[in-house]
C-alpha cells in the first residue's frame, strides 16, 4: 500500500491563468528543497472530486497529503510537516524557528487573504457593475500590507534567520494576485526573484505544469 | 527583565463592534486552556504603535508574543507555541496531532479569509456604492465554506480527535463576520456555542474586555 513516498494530490487540467499557481506547488517546493521524491494523485479541477477526496480534503481542493500513516490537508500545515520530518526548512536555535512559523502564518492569514479578497473582487467578479470599483478600493489595503513585508526584509535576504517554509509560503502567496502589485515595491520583487532564481522552485513549477496534460 | 510569564500585546482601546473580537482572544483563550497565566502590554488600536512595535509585530497588529527568548507574532503562530510548549491541546497520536494543524491551518487560510473578505466589502466598506451588492456575490462564497465545515463536524464534537488549538482556531476565526452565516448552519452553530460554553472562552473573553478601559 505504502510507496514510501508521500502522495500530494495535484490537476491534472486548470484554465490557464492558474498554471503555476496552484497551491500543491508550496508543497513541491518544500519537497524539492528538502530532497524528497513525491507521487501525485491528479485530479480535474473543473469537476467534483466526490466524496471520497472530501474525507482526504475537506473543501475539496488540492494539495491533500498521504505520507505513511499521516493524512492531512492545507499546504501551509503541510509546509510544517515537511519541516518537521526533514529537520531542514526551519532555523534550528529557537528565536529564529519561531519567527520562521511567524512569518509562515502572517503569509497565510494575514498576505493571501488580503491578496485573495483582490483576485474576488478584480478578477474573479470582473463581470460584475462592482468589480472596478470594489477593486480600486481594495488595492491599496492589499498594497500597504505588501509594504510591511518589504519593510521587514530591510537588510534581510529571507524573512527568518535563513531560507525557511516562511519564504516558501510567501512567495507562493504572491501568486495570489497581479504580479504589479509585488513589481511596484523594489525591494518585496527582488525578494521574490531570489526565491523563485533557486532550483527547488524551478522544479516544482516544471513539475506543476508537466502534469497538465 | 522576565517575570517568568509570557506577555502578549492587546487593545486597551478599540471600536465597540470589535470589542470581544480582537485576535489575542485567541491567545487568551489558549493560555486559560493550559493554566498558564500571562501579562498583557496595552495599545490603542486608534493610534499607530509606533516604531519600536514594529520590531515586535511588523503589521502593526495584536497580539505578539513575548515569552523568555522569544518574541513572536501571528496569533495562529503563537497558537502552536503554547501547545507546544504545554504539551496540551494537540493530539499525541501522530495522525490525529496533524488533522489538528490541518483544521488550524484551513481555520487561518481557508475560512479567515472568506469570511474577512465578506466583512471588507459588507461592513469596512459599508458606505460604498459597491458594497451591497458585492456582499450579495460574496455571502454565498463564504456560507459555502463554512457548510464544508460543518460537513466535517458530523458526528464530532471537535474537528481532531479532541478539543484543540483547531477549534480556538476555527471559532475565533467566525467572529471575522456577522455571526447569522454560522447560525444558518445549525450543526455548525452548536459547534461554536459548545466551544465559547467552555469556561477558558469565558475568562479569556472577560480578560479581553476587561482590558478595555
Amino acid at each position: 500500500m505504502d510507496s514510501g513516498k508521500p502522495v500530494i494530490s495535484a490537476f491534472n487540467w486548470v484554465p490557464d491563468l492558474a498554471k503555476g499557481r496552484v497551491r500543491d506547488l508550496r508543497v513541491r517546493w518544500a519537497f524539492e528543497e528538502v530532497g524528497q521524491p513525491y507521487d501525485t494523485v491528479l485530479f480535474n479541477a473543473g469537476q467534483p472530486r466526490g466524496e471520497d477526496y472530501l474525507h482526504w480534503q475537506p473543501f475539496d481542493q488540492v494539495p491533500a497529503l498521504r505520507d505513511g500513516n499521516v493524512e492531512m490537508f492545507e499546504s501551509g500545515a503541510i509546509l510544517l510537516r515537511i519541516a518537521e520530518k526533514s529537520g531542514k526548512l526551519l532555523p534550528e536555535d529557537e528565536q529564529s524557528r519561531w519567527q520562521a512559523i511567524s512569518w509562515l502564518i502572517a503569509a497565510l492569514n494575514t498576505i493571501d487573504p488580503v491578496l485573495g479578497m483582490l483576485s474576488w473582487v478584480a478578477f474573479f467578479n470582473a463581470d460584475k457593475d462592482w468589480s472596478a470599483n470594489a477593486a480600486k478600493d481594495t488595492r491599496p489595503f492589499a498594497s500597504q500590507r505588501l509594504q510591511r513585508v518589504s519593510d521587514a526584509l530591510d537588510g534581510k535576504d529571507w524573512l527568518a534567520s535563513e531560507f525557511s517554509i516562511a519564504d516558501i509560503g510567501m512567495v507562493t502567496a504572491f501568486l495570489n494576485a497581479d504580479e504589479t502589485l509585488v513589481d511596484e515595491i523594489p525591494r518585496l520583487a527582488a525578494y521574490r526573484d531570489r526565491a523563485m532564481a533557486r532550483p527547488a522552485y524551478k522544479r516544482a513549477l516544471d513539475a506543476q505544469l508537466a502534469d497538465f496534460t
